[in-house]
C-alpha cells in the first residue's frame, strides 16, 4: 500500500519583534512541519530570529523568508550557519542571484538546504523553467497581503497557476489569507504546503488552530 | 544664473554585522548626501542599523534598502519610526504594497518620506508608469552583484533604459559595480544618485574615496 504525502503545514512568524515571534513560535511549533522566520521579522531583529528557532525546535525544517534579491550568495550563508534549512528568493532575482544562494545554502546545510522562490507580480513559466533548470524546484505561489486587504482573493486562475507549476515539476508552497475554509478550494492539487499565519498564530488557541489546519488537511488530502 | 543640481552620492553599507556597517558609515557619512541601510545588514541585524545611523546623522537622508515584496505598510512604519526619510520596495511587488508603504512612510515622516522601486528581472515601463500614478517617483536601476560576478556590467541598453525612466519623470538612481571610472559613462544623463558599497567603504581611505566620487561628479555634470 502506498503511503499518500499530505500537505505539509508551515506557520510564518510575521511579527515586529522577538519576543512576539518566540512566543508564538513556542505556542505552536510541535503542531506544524515547517518554521518560518517571516520577512517583517528578519528585517526587525535580524537573523537571530532563525538562530532561536532553530535552537527550540531542532527537528523541524526552518526556513527564512528573505525574499532575497540579490547577493544571494550572502544573505543564504548568513541565513544557513544559523540554521536555516531553506531560504527565499523573490522571482525577479536573477538567475545567477538565485544560484550563488543555493550554492551557498547547500554548502552549510547539505541535502537539507533549499532555496525557494517567491512568486509576487508577473513572472512567467519561462523564468520558472530557468529556476528549475537551475536546480530550484520549490515556489510559494502568493497571495499578496496588501492584494487581500484590498479585497482580491483565491479564484480558479490562481489554481490553475499552482497545478501548472506542479505538473512542471515544482513542489509548490500557497499563501496568502488561507483559513481552515479556504483549504477546500485546493481539493485535488497536490499543494506541497500550506503557509498560514495570523491565521495560526492570533487564533485564541494557536495550538488548536494548527491541529484543526492538520486535520482539514486530513480530511481532504488524506 | 541656474544652479545646476548635481547627482547625488549614496554609500551603501552592505556589511553582514553592525559594528562593521557603524564603522563604515562613521568614516564617510559625512562625505555623502545618502546613507543607505543596506539589505543584507538589515536582514542580519534588523532595522537598529536605521536608528543608529539616524542618531549619527541627523541631517543625512537615511535610505532603509529594505526591497520590501509585501506587508508595505508594516515594514514602511517600522522603519519610518527609527528614523528612515526613503525605503525600497522591490519592482515585483504590487501596487497596493507600494501604496501601503507610501502611505505609511508619509504618515511618520511627513514630505521626507518616500517609496523607491529598486528594478531587478523583468519589470515594464507600463508598470512604471502605475508606479507614477501611485505617487512613486524614484526607481534605482540596479546592476545585480550577482550578474556583474557573472561577468555582465554596464552598457547602451541599460542608458537608454535610464533616459527613458528620466524622460517619464523619474528621479533614478543607479547602482551596481560603480567606480570614480565608470561615471562618465553617464555623462549627459541626468542621473538622481549614484549609489556605491565596496568602491567607498573598502577603499584604503573611504572618505577620500567619497570625495574623489563627488569631485568626478562635478567634474562631469558641474
Amino acid at each position: 500500500m502506498m503511503t499518500k504525502q499530505l500537505p505539509n503545514l508551515q506557520v510564518a512568524l510575521d511579527h515586529s519583534d522577538l519576543k512576539g515571534a518566540i512566543a508564538a513560535a513556542v505556542s505552536v511549533g510541535n503542531e506544524v512541519d515547517i518554521i518560518e522566520a517571516g520577512t517583517v521579522c528578519l528585517l526587525q531583529v535580524g537573523s537571530e530570529l532563525v538562530e532561536v528557532l532553530r535552537n527550540l525546535f531542532p527537528d523541524k525544517w526552518i526556513v527564512a523568508d528573505t525574499k532575497c534579491a540579490d547577493a544571494g550568495g550572502t544573505v543564504a550563508k548568513n541565513n544557513a550557519v544559523r540554521g536555516a534549512d531553506w531560504m527565499t528568493c523573490i522571482c525577479c532575482a536573477t538567475i545567477p542571484t538565485m544560484k550563488a544562494a543555493r550554492k551557498a545554502i547547500e554548502e552549510v546545510r547539505g541535502e537539507r538546504g533549499e532555496i525557494q522562490v517567491e512568486l509576487y507580480g508577473d513572472w512567467t513559466y519561462e523564468q520558472a523553467q530557468q529556476w528549475l533548470d537551475a536546480g530550484i524546484s520549490q515556489v510559494i505561489y502568493h497571495q499578496s497581503r496588501d492584494a487581500l486587504l484590498a479585497g482580491e482573493t483565491w479564484g480558479e486562475k490562481d489554481l490553475n497557476k499552482v497545478k501548472k507549476l506542479i505538473d512542471m515539476g515544482f513542489r509548490v508552497s500557497v499563501t496568502g489569507g488561507l483559513s481552515i475554509d479556504t483549504l477546500k478550494l485546493f481539493s485535488g492539487v497536490d499543494v506541497f504546503t500550506f503557509i498560514a499565519g495570523r491565521g495560526i498564530t492570533e487564533a485564541a488557541d494557536p495550538a488548536a488552530a494548527a491541529r484543526d489546519f492538520k486535520n482539514e488537511i486530513k480530511r481532504i488530502w488524506g
